[in-house]
């Protein structure tokens, strides 16, 4: 039996003594579970990009883990030189992915304190920026059990609830716990009856290596699909509720891994209600779709199973196209399951600005 | 350049000097082109149902090939034992696969010759069953290329047409040309501009492996997507046609490949028109969707890519539904393209019951 607070996984974790952010390799679940270090700044953005460490929240802890690394590494006792190096570091990291803006939030809180603190000596900054990094972890954690009660009110208490998920916005996307899976979790321990059906999401297959992963760990029921056969299952009525989690909200949509839309469109038309959970960092609701750069990946992650040296699956001369999230409209979307509530946008965006104060 | 009228590619053929079935083993491509000869039943049958042969038309031609193998193979010379031989076969051939009724109907029309000629000598059946498998072939290519004639018509002159296809329903799925490729080689063929997007068909990747492959043997424009990104290219506008083939066209609904019915639902949302592409042979219009057996296949076919030996992509002890075709109902479907013309069901039963006569 896991603690109740906690899945026992942890996801990615600072070693000030390091010093160095310590994350499990997720390229490599379920068949290996590897913890990693990158003590440099180059490592982490490397883990980063190969998706090491994935997953809209998980991003923004490792923006602000890298912003305190980048401090702790330096070697600047002069408040320019170090704040140049800093803003150099920041740019380096939010290079790293372009879509889930909590990456971003998460670099820029911990990169903020630099003007904050500007009259303070150096290494008040930097043990500040680790501070706040370790903060955002911490709020992390607290983030996710507040958007786990908010969301397990979606649960009737009287009957089972089938819920379908796509990709991985779990405790391998978070510190732990999980935004999605973190609902699907507080409703379990809750007592609710609840069971998940975890699409592979291609081409990654987060869905088929990391959910299932998770909720086997968890002993929630778990049964894999591909993506494909979401909508059979909501025409057969095996489906009571879709959750999934964020990239990043805009005024006009949700960005998320690509298949959320399809599910989406799907759900309205079988009348299932279909849900968001995610943090308020995940909001850019000042922002519109049209504005937000979609990450377009290799082609080998389509072409190749399991990374460039895997099996094959197309002709290696075929065209591919590999975006890697898409935008749903907020009139797909029955609700987002934030730490504050369950809001509707465009509705409550007053709500959600006055929530971030 | 191609010959006018073929791929260059056939997919099935009945060699009387054997006698044996040779065919493509679609398993095998795109890495390998290997053709293999079923000279018995077991072994056909293996093939089928490894979908060594797969594809409703081509389930059609093999199912009288293999009424054929098994009536020339006979050491029966008397009719009843011969009968009794023949009947075994039949039900033998009608296991393999449950869902495309074109197998049941390339079967029961050659063994139903059996009974038409029971006053003849046993090698003058044989004789009728070999011809009458051929003609199935043969029929087959023509309606392939009738297909494609009414297809084109789909097809403005004046403009480029972007086609989304899924699974394989071309020449690898019939003896030659293809029912939704068919379509696009003649319009191809008559000078349209046309450019598709296959979808990969999770999970066993027939979009991926055998699709591509056969576009880019006609050099035909073809980009591969997974089958989550259909709905996002039709956010974009990125598609004016879906046309895919059908494994059993019921009164109320027409069955094809996993994913086919969610490309119905978001194609509808999007206002694209969809298409089924499909021989009169598909057709059971007098059932109805809930008489139909929709098979399930192994859960190593959504765990391992490339076969129980190949690459596993989720924990070994995860529980898997794996149905490999789905019902979309009329309402979402534009239009059937048949070799006699394109109908709407189901206004249009009594105008299929008339031309099958």
């Amino acid at each position: 039996m896991e603690e109740k607070t906690g899945t026992g996984i942890v996801t990615l974790n600072f070693d000030e003594t390091i010093p160095g952010v310590v994350y499990i390799d997720q390229t490599l679940l379920p068949g290996e579970y590897l913890e990693c270090i990158a003590s440099d700044i180059e490592t982490l953005c490397r883990a980063i990009r190969r998706l090491e460490i994935r997953g809209a929240p998980a991003l923004g802890i490792a923006g602000g883990y890298g912003m305190a690394l980048g401090a702790l590494l330096s070697k600047h006792t002069e408040y320019a030189a170090f704040k140049d190096e800093m803003d150099e570091i920041r740019l380096i990291l939010r290079a790293t992915r372009p879509t889930a803006v909590n990456l971003f939030y998460g670099i820029d809180r911990v990169h903020g304190l630099i003007s904050t603190l500007c009259e303070e000596p150096v290494h008040i900054i930097k043990a500040a920026m680790l501070a706040a990094a370790n903060a955002i972890a911490e709020e992390d954690v607290l983030t996710c059990h507040a958007i786990g009660e908010h969301g397990l009110t979606l649960f009737p208490s009287e009957h089972h609830t089938t819920v379908l998920t796509h990709c991985n916005a779990g405790a391998l996307a978070c510190k732990e716990w999980g935004t999605a899976l973190g609902v699907i979790r507080s409703a379990a321990l809750a007592g609710r009856s609840v069971s998940v059906y975890s699409c592979e999401t291609r081409p990654l297959l987060q869905g088929a290596r990391l959910t299932t992963w998770e909720l086997l760990h968890d002993n929630i029921d778990v049964i894999l699909i591909t993506d494909s056969m979401a909508a059979f299952l909501m025409q057969q009525q095996k489906i009571d509720l879709v959750v999934v989690g964020a990239d990043r909200i805009t005024s006009d949509a949700v960005f998320n891994k690509i298949g959320t839309y399809t599910h989406a469109i799907t759900a309205q038309y079988h009348h299932i209600p279909f849900y968001i959970a995610a943090p308020l960092s995940t909001f850019d609701e000042q922002a519109r779709a049209a504005d937000i750069i979609i990450e377009e990946r290799s082609p080998s992650e389509v072409l190749c199973i399991g990374g460039k040296d895997g099996v094959a699956i197309a002709p290696p001369d075929v065209s591919v196209y590999n975006p890697a999230f898409d935008a749903t409209p907020h009139s797909l979307i029955s609700g987002i399951i934030t730490e504050h509530g369950i809001v509707v946008l465009p509705r409550d965006i007053p709500k959600i600005t006055a929530w971030r104060g």
